[in-house]
């Protein structure tokens, strides 16, 4: 990461603490503060940041930046509800440690506060920026909707499966980097490559996401890998198996998702030697690597100095990991 | 109710049907449509339709009329969820018939939603709107909170009481109207004054739903009366006993909400009798003209036509079922 990147955090950081969720009642408020201070990687609040950096100074859209990681935080608490997770980021879970009804109307508090954060905005851009966090939040919710469907559903396309963790993941990304480059008094196809390229980047980032959780180095990924193949989730892996296996080894993914009886270590070693010889970890790789060659021809379209592309370019290297 | 509102609540019922909840994926929108399908009295959607008729054509403020319904709902949503309610209105919950986590999602969308409404506005108004709603969404989280809270609580004052019952459901009032005062282009007085005079009257209405609850005819009341008295529910009227009672009488009452073993109909007459004797009913009618003695003060002070008053005053009378 950069001292650039990192003096911003710092920054963001500082902020997050001074949100105002320390009011009465406390039994609102503090769940929303405590889900904030585990942490995380601030990657929302930072794009909002960078987004507005490239046009102005980047405190400019200190605001908004917090206004996304508050509603990240929102739908983070009422994920973990639907998801029965008991922990976030290793420790408990607002419903495990307050229960159900706070996770609830902490989270509903959360989601009116980062509408409040984002209208700190002057009035000339502020139709705008409510216009485009008003369509985002409400894909947010869509998207999630549609993972909850699909976990119901016999079969997926890969098209809706892309639609879905754009939706979960990827928009809030571009929404982040375009709030901030409208603040930032970006022109319009700026503020939407920026767009763009946020939503590109995210989608490059959640398959590289479920590739991580497949074959990933447990000591590099920090939890154990296999968790998607056990619990049989239709991610892009999966679902392009079902799609390119034939004969033998379509009977036998069709039955290691059927089985019951089995080890854990077992089926993870067999489905990934299925999924090595249908080629889906190339499969995989080559659809992350297009998703982020575009995110990336977006950025080269900017009207902006080629040392401004630069802060999106790091981003991008330092967010997949990538050396080149 | 006067023809006016009337054709005014047809309007309403009519822009309800188009808001946009027949979209994809329909598991998330369908609860919505369902759940504003059931009816209500729409009271807080032709207060904004009111708010804004005094100044200027009602129907200018439509969208924030039905932001404002639509909010109500979200809320009612979720309440429902915390109370375990299995009916509301009649019907099936929407967590009794589509389960919690669409219930939690569902009532998230409509959180947006009702933004979205909120911000098909002036650009000259916007701010001023979105500052207004911002404040009340969080007051009525804060209010369900402190209901919550208040039940596991040994103690609460009347003050803490009214506070709440304030902050739950008589500041959206207040919203509504000012709201709609916005947008139809009142001076910052007047939209103030509208705002108190729904704040106050909304007050006043509920002191009356729980005077209701107590002493109401079961045959107008259209439900069980007594419902908080079983519950031990810590309204006005038993705040105010516990505050008043003393020796046998204060005995008596603590009794009753301590004794476990009862038949429902003899708790009802012996603590409605205690009431009786320490005046509480008289007390809950002193208190609830004093709201509504003080709401009406605030149209007198409005600086429109004796006849554009009048359309306030009808309402209120309408609401709290009044002859004078």
């Amino acid at each position: 990461m950069t001292a650039k990147l990192e003096a911003l955090l710092l920054e963001i950081s500082k902020e997050l603490n001074e949100v105002g969720f320390q009011q009465e009642p406390k039994s609102l408020y503090q769940p929303a503060e405590y889900l904030l201070s585990l942490g995380g990687k601030r990657l929302r609040p930072l794009l909002v940041l960078l987004g507005c950096g490239a046009f102005s100074d980047p405190k400019k859209a200190m605001s908004q930046a917090l206004a996304v990681e508050v509603f990240h935080n929102f739908s983070l608490m009422h994920d973990d509800i639907m998801d029965e997770a008991p922990l976030r980021r290793g420790h408990k879970t607002v419903h495990e440690k307050w229960g159900l009804n706070t996770a609830i109307l902490s989270g509903d508090a959360m989601l009116v506060k980062s509408y409040q954060l984002l209208s700190q905005a002057d009035n000339t851009v502020l139709p705008e920026l409510l216009s485009l966090f008003n369509t985002t939040a409400m894909q947010v919710c869509e998207g999630q909707q549609y993972d909850m469907d699909f976990e119901k559903r016999e079969s997926v396309t890969e098209q809706e499966y892309i639609q879905m963790i754009q939706l979960k993941t990827s928009v809030l990304l571009g929404c982040a980097l375009q709030m901030g480059a409208i603040v930032g008094g970006a022109s319009k196809a700026d503020a939407e490559h920026l767009y763009q390229f946020g939503l590109l980047l995210g989608t490059s980032f959640q398959i590289k996401d479920d590739w991580l959780d497949c074959f990933g180095a447990p000591e590099k990924v920090g939890k154990q890998v296999g968790g998607d193949i056990l619990a049989n989730k239709k991610t892009l892996l999966l679902i392009h198996a079902l799609q390119v296996a034939k004969g033998q080894e379509k009977d036998q993914l069709l039955k290691w998702l059927s089985e019951t009886d089995f080890t854990p270590e077992h089926k993870i070693v067999e489905v990934k030697n299925l999924y090595k010889t249908l080629k889906v970890d190339d499969y995989a790789n080559v659809q992350m690597n297009a998703f982020y060659t575009e995110a990336i021809s977006h950025v080269d379209q900017l009207s902006i100095s080629d040392s401004a592309k630069q802060e999106f370019l790091n981003f991008a290297k330092w967010i997949l990991g990538r050396e080149s």
